[in-house]
């Protein structure tokens, strides 16, 4: 039998699971549920069972799986430790060795959730052919995960690629959830993209579709391809402050492309329209030239990177 | 005889260069100029010479040389190629491979020289003992170098770390030298610190030192250690554009320390008292412990990493 990569999502309410071959083909996809209970003591054993049930069905020895990885909502430090992850209620411990474990000595490896997904965007995704590349996931928060040369940029304590909480605006009076003022977060998540819109439509009564009542990032740039004006004033607003953001992220790691995925770009291209000047407007010359592409994996980017992140520590 | 290898940084008027044993203990430094006549195309040659005259002279046969590393000032790739020198009337070329044909076959590492002097401050300098790291030159620009586990971030194009660039203030007026406008250059380089104390002694009549006539780095930061009121004043808004900065690099890589260095670091650690107060109120939580040092190798810097370069490209 040829050999299998187990990837591994673990999200707030479900787990994410997938087997691959050694291309990067999925061969099945299934989740479970996330136990919460007990500070999340039955999280790991769950997933171990899942992954043995599975084995077990497929007729899978050990020596057929090369490994498991993981991606955990939380930073992970490079030797797999995570450093709390206040929504499944975990507190510091090597997640890479526990897991182990409890599969027999299967090897894993783990990493932050959004560092996984950018992996998998590489790998299989938006970003396939490139290694030096930042994933932008535009959804209730910013998130980001950076890849230098083939491999993710963990930072000291696993809050490398934090981008979602670069300053970007010395005016905000509101906190944003990190408690600091002015986060990239505030604007150009999918929450952010409704805050700039109620505060336009509450600056005048210039007539918009999105005084109808739903302002969600959705219906801002269904508004944008409507050619509804004040829409795109929005859209011209959220453009500015990510292309500035990014402006600054490429100024520290000159990627050669951003991968932007998350809820907020579903809207498709059109985002680029808005992001891509204002960016280069910012942006040192060197990184000028930078692609911008669309996440393509969708919510199976995590169990795509996950397995990869076994990969690229096996040589098969 | 021990093995050695030659650290070389080339700058505009001279080039520095410095034989290492692998600890990295130099054991002996010199400087030739750097001839920049017919495009820079003596450059190389001159420095090829001078590591055989010192081979020669120190009884060195081509085996006793790991290799020759070499900082030099513009962007270089990861394989050691060079995107334009301007000030040296550089093209492109792979510095790498002609300064290895030039010294029959002795192995050649090429870096971008601010990239190269952050990796000597982390070998033997005010980075020692931590491989996570973001060297900040505060010179008659602001370069930076970031160290991401013990080795160079480069970038897709050789502009990594370019954090001298990053957009900073929205309402700046004058353009800086790389075209754009609001550039943490202009705030937080030797220059940037002059303007900051030219535009505040304009604002008003208010008593100060820097009335003298002298609104150097240097001076401002004397006045500051004498109390002046007005440079304090000018060193606080120093502070808030380099903290909020440094805030932003720190949200993308996440290092373990900030070692600063160049021209405006001779102030010493009062500058600490000015930085880090505001780099705190814009960090991501994840990275608020982060330290901060000063440089220590001062213009040697770029030796050591030189040769650091070639250490770790060989198994010793």
């Amino acid at each position: 039998m040829s050999k299998v990569i187990f990837g591994v999502d673990l999200g707030g309410t479900t787990v994410k699971m997938g087997y691959f071959d050694t291309e990067g083909n999925v061969k099945e996809k299934w989740e479970i549920p996330t136990r919460k209970e007990n500070n999340g003591s039955r999280i790991l054993p769950d997933i171990a069972a899942s992954i043995k049930a599975k084995m077990s069905e497929m007729g899978m020895e050990k020596d057929d799986v090369i490994g498991v990885g993981i991606g955990v909502p939380g930073p992970v430090d490079a030797k797999g430790v995570i450093y709390k992850a206040a929504n499944l209620g975990w507190d510091v411990f090597s997640v890479k060795e526990e897991l182990a474990v409890l599969l027999g000595g299967i090897p894993v490896e783990a990493g932050n959730d959004a560092n996984v997904a950018a992996l998998g965007e590489m790998w299989r995704g938006g970003g396939c052919g490139y290694k030096n590349l930042v994933a932008v996931t535009l959804g209730t928060g910013v998130g980001g995960g950076i890849i230098v040369e083939g491999k993710i940029l963990t930072g000291a304590t696993g809050a490398g690629g934090e981008i979602g909480h670069i300053h970007i605006a010395d005016d905000e009076p509101d906190a944003c959830g990190c408690g600091n003022h002015g986060c990239l977060e505030q604007y150009a998540s999918a929450t952010g993209v409704s805050r700039l819109a109620r505060r336009r439509l509450e600056a005048d009564d210039k007539p918009s579709v999105l005084r109808n009542g739903d302002v969600s990032a959705k219906a801002v740039f269904d508004a944008v391809k409507a050619g509804d004006s004040v829409a795109i004033e929005v859209a011209k607003e959220f453009g500015r402050y990510l292309g500035k953001g990014l402006a600054a992220v490429a100024c520290v790691v000159n990627p050669e492309i951003f991968v932007i995925g998350g809820g907020v770009s579903k809207a498709g291209e059109v985002l680029f329209g808005y992001i891509v000047d204002e960016y280069k407007k910012y942006v040192f010359r060197g990184s000028r030239d930078v692609r911008f592409a669309l996440a393509t994996l969708g919510n199976d980017a995590g169990i795509y990177g996950a397995a990869k992140l076994v990969l690229d520590l096996n040589i098969v």
